[in-house]
């Protein structure tokens, strides 16, 4: 850590700033600039809160040099990590494909959508039991009974299942009924949530908030991590800009960005990113090709009666499609389906 | 609601999109354009998904007349709503200046704080006991013996305590021990920590989420008043924009903004938008002659030390500054303090 | 498009606004909703100025059913547009390749990039003669003395040439002796520059701007057109948000965009986007299998000290490798190198 | 300016790096730090690219100590900056009130808005001659009868005339006719009209581009002053961001940003910010008790009619309730109109 002192500061401060950070443990080694003196803080700066040091009057400006995050930093951990879900791995040379409807919305539906996309390659199923919804008017999800359904399915295709999980209240049966927990966007940053994710074994799908950093989203996996789980799988999902003609912004970089930052599997959601099931074919295989570790697509058997989300949702003739051209991308970038 | 078709829409096909929104007990008027048809949908339409109709090859694009929300819309409610706590209103004519520190430390620091900031005019006092913090290894609030220290500084000073609630499995004891519930930005859409503050009838003060519209914001408040619990305070603290320069970029158009869409009070936090306590006087002052109904405001003893956002936080004399300007700029804009 | 009256709005004004309108020879038909009453006018509304309306104290909003750009629109020019340049084109199967360093140096550095890149199987050749820079401290390009040693470069390997132009004085030397022109992201709302665009017939590669959303790079397109030159490509580069670990954030959801709303080619730009040439690689292969009509990617034979951007540069090696994949992933997007 | 290190950097790399440095008359300090090592570099490092250095492989990233301004940095210049312009000051005690219509229209209507903005107290008039219009299709000013008109107003009540120029061609005209250039923000990083500018004396109002940091817009104050001109006003007219309810989001937290950071003047552009005149008031007295130099507002005397940007202009009679509210709020900020 970089702390850039005020060109005057006055000496008694800075004295006493010197003391502060020294009493942390810090040594300090300055730097006289030509306008400016900085003082270069060697040691552990993780448990030095930053900001604070920035409430010195003496303090120009605080300066980053190492990142906030350390179990999911790739510098501490070389390898990427492989998370293994059943007799399936994310993280590894095969492309986890993860497919199914917004939210299961009845046995004959979510059994046929999982049939089908398994046929055409999937080798997961995705759903949603509890569906968080902007309007409290909107269709809230089956609940429980959307669970059932999701373990008919895995037992009829043999499908590892994803599925989204809203409250601490359903932990203990989402460990028992979910392969893998999905934390959604608007949870990134549900710190009790990630607290108690830490606490158990269950690989977490953790999807990038709306307005998250790559780094934000990093340290949102640190919670987990710092708790003890380490399978954690991050889901890029499209960010909020001010381009409104999408739902989101695809950020497509962050998946050499966060190969670079970090061992943990990158896989994209078209769907949610575009919002536009036309899109969703373009941007799916762009995310394959561009080094993602996965995808997770919408896929619905009748999207214009979709009690959600129809409207980027795939037909099953069109995801067999779209899969069709990935089996054929994949191993160009070295990849499996 | 209007529903713009494609130039070359199958007759077939929109027969039937027109049966599916008929069939919600919608009446359809039709408008031949120049170029495109679009479709007037006339009835309760808050009933219906929009993006659903969005997966139907026919359409073109969905266009919204009316604002999602109801509860939270002047348009159904013209008059300001006013929220009782204690002998204190919010949405009045008398400002809500809610100070104290960004979280409860200890004893003598809250109750040295709640005693200054009363004395300069604060009529809450604010202080986190669970805090959300972006890093594990940060300090995390004292929880419940920081809403006991919080109790111990009212009883002294007779202030209102505001304090943000987190997880839903703290929601008895705040209904017990706070007046006002603060929800942090990053809940605004944890929407069953929503459902529940819909059953209870504690006033909300709900932030604005770092990448939420305004409407957004507004269908939040809804989740809570659809519920049952109409007393909610809305709080605008930052955007988060491509400008690094400060924290967050404070919007202040959303006051005039939220007066014209909604007749519930909305509050301005500085202290977090900017991230830097010498930014906070200059727009503290602003918020308030732009007609905002209340502040809230971090002040702390000894921000050098502070275990959070020390940064951001006034000394009790610069607070003291502040509300003496402000004491001179709200009769101006026919406020009082 | 539609206008949206106030629920209480006084009929006199809203007759004299009916009276406006119809002046403009356009028809109003009046839908009344259940809340609101909506008038849909009929007619060609481009040349009403919308924002007017919501002048009135009896409008509360104006939607928009139609692009407002007709020339650019695919809604009356269904089929691809396809811009020759010599015997290339740009919009059909084969993809445009256009490499080469961020700016002019010397003869022999852009001559060698020219032969390595065509070698490798660009078919354009980039270099910028005039560069806009942030900084007025920074290298600004060598002006008149790079466009010779472009033309050097064509002479020598036959490539076509793309560079930037900045300034409408400079207009009639980029016609003599320039290939396609390039109007960078800072210049892509300069008006005055667009209309002696549209005055002339060379092909003009159009940036979309850091924070312009694609119908406005689509109304600046139509500038162009509307002054009689159709020959416009456009080109995505990343937008700017709030994520600051790349330079940009590249926006491939542009590319289905893009060919859904207009007819015009659309080729991406992934050095400027990311801002670092490792990530180069990844998202340029996205890009063409997310359908774009080709990649303008920079190319420095020596990045380490390149005057300008070495740091998103890639070495001559390192785009071969690329190029070698992306003729590997063209056919199965039906596209050819 | 900090490089820092990879972690496994090959010596024989960083030896070639540290040359490189020294060759530009930098001295290194490097720093050992728990888990990365780096160089502190001394000397003036404006002269060197620091983008530059992230193309070397060593490099893991670059971080800057000081501004990369010089002529509009604070630091080389602790007081205020006033811009003389005629018998008025921009940057004093006094308020710059710019008031007018978004186009000059008419004599009759340029002349009646002067007259009357200016018994309500503006010193400034301000009228669009040259108008940077989205649309091709959109009226696009009278040109140099427009400017005719301005003069003829100024003849008329004194006021000095602010107008946008938008292009080089022009320059000569508006130095003659002109008192204070307005650069739009849609031109705030055209470099060569901002090099141009830095060769006159004329004052420049410089506006912050849509997506323009408060570093970019001081980086394009620095553009003109380093040619010569030091008298540039800095203008804050709203920023682009995902809210969509107003034109832009007005960033006022710039105001204190600006005062810090540089001593050029900055005023604040409610009008263009919000793009509703009914938002108008409420920010304009925001932004002068946030400390802002002075206002520019629109004000037409028939919005319904007018031929620009209707909807966000002030009817005269607002304009003046606007400005004897303005008049009460000045002094208590130490502020004169």
């Amino acid at each position: 850590m970089i702390v850039v002192l005020q060109p005057n500061a006055d000496k008694m401060e800075v004295a006493k700033l010197v003391a502060l950070i020294e009493s942390k443990n810090l040594k300090i080694q300055p730097i006289e600039g030509q306008d400016l003196t900085i003082l270069g803080l060697v040691g552990d700066t993780s448990i030095l809160d930053a900001k604070i040091l920035e409430a010195n009057d003496v303090v120009r400006r605080v300066l980053h040099v190492e990142e906030p995050y350390k179990k999911a930093n790739r510098l501490f951990h070389p390898n990427n990590s492989e998370i293994k879900i059943g007799d399936q791995v994310i993280g590894g040379e095969k492309l986890a494909i993860i497919a199914g409807p917004c939210s299961v919305e009845s046995r004959e539906q979510i059994t046929e959508v999982a049939k089908d996309v398994k046929a055409s390659g999937a080798n997961f199923l995705r759903g949603g039991a509890f569906k968080p919804r902007t309007s409290p008017y909107a269709f809230q999800g089956l609940g429980y009974d959307g669970l059932e359904l999701l373990k008919e399915a895995r037992k009829e295709t043999g499908l590892p299942v994803v599925t989204e999980l809203m409250s601490t209240n359903d932990l203990e049966k989402f460990i028992e009924d979910v392969d893998v927990i999905q934390i959604g966007a608007r949870n990134m940053q549900n710190f009790d949530l990630l607290k108690e994710l830490g606490r158990i074994k269950k690989p977490i799908l953790l999807k990038r908030g709306l307005s998250a950093t790559i780094e934000e989203l990093l340290m949102s996996a640190e919670y987990i991590m710092a708790g003890g789980n380490e399978n954690v799988i991050l889901c890029e999902r499209g960010i909020r800009t001010f381009e409104n003609y999408t739902r989101n912004t695809l950020d497509l970089s962050a998946i050499p960005a966060i190969k670079k930052l970090s061992h943990l599997p990158i896989i994209i959601d078209p769907s949610h990113a575009t919002g536009k099931w036309w899109m969703v074919e373009s941007l799916a295989k762009a995310a394959v090709v561009a080094g993602a570790d996965g995808l997770i697509i919408e896929v619905h058997n009748d999207p214009l009666n979709a009690l959600c989300d129809g409207q980027q949702s795939l037909k099953p003739e069109a995801f067999d499609e779209l899969m069709s051209d990935i089996k054929k991308l994949a191993p160009i970038v070295n990849r499996t389906v």
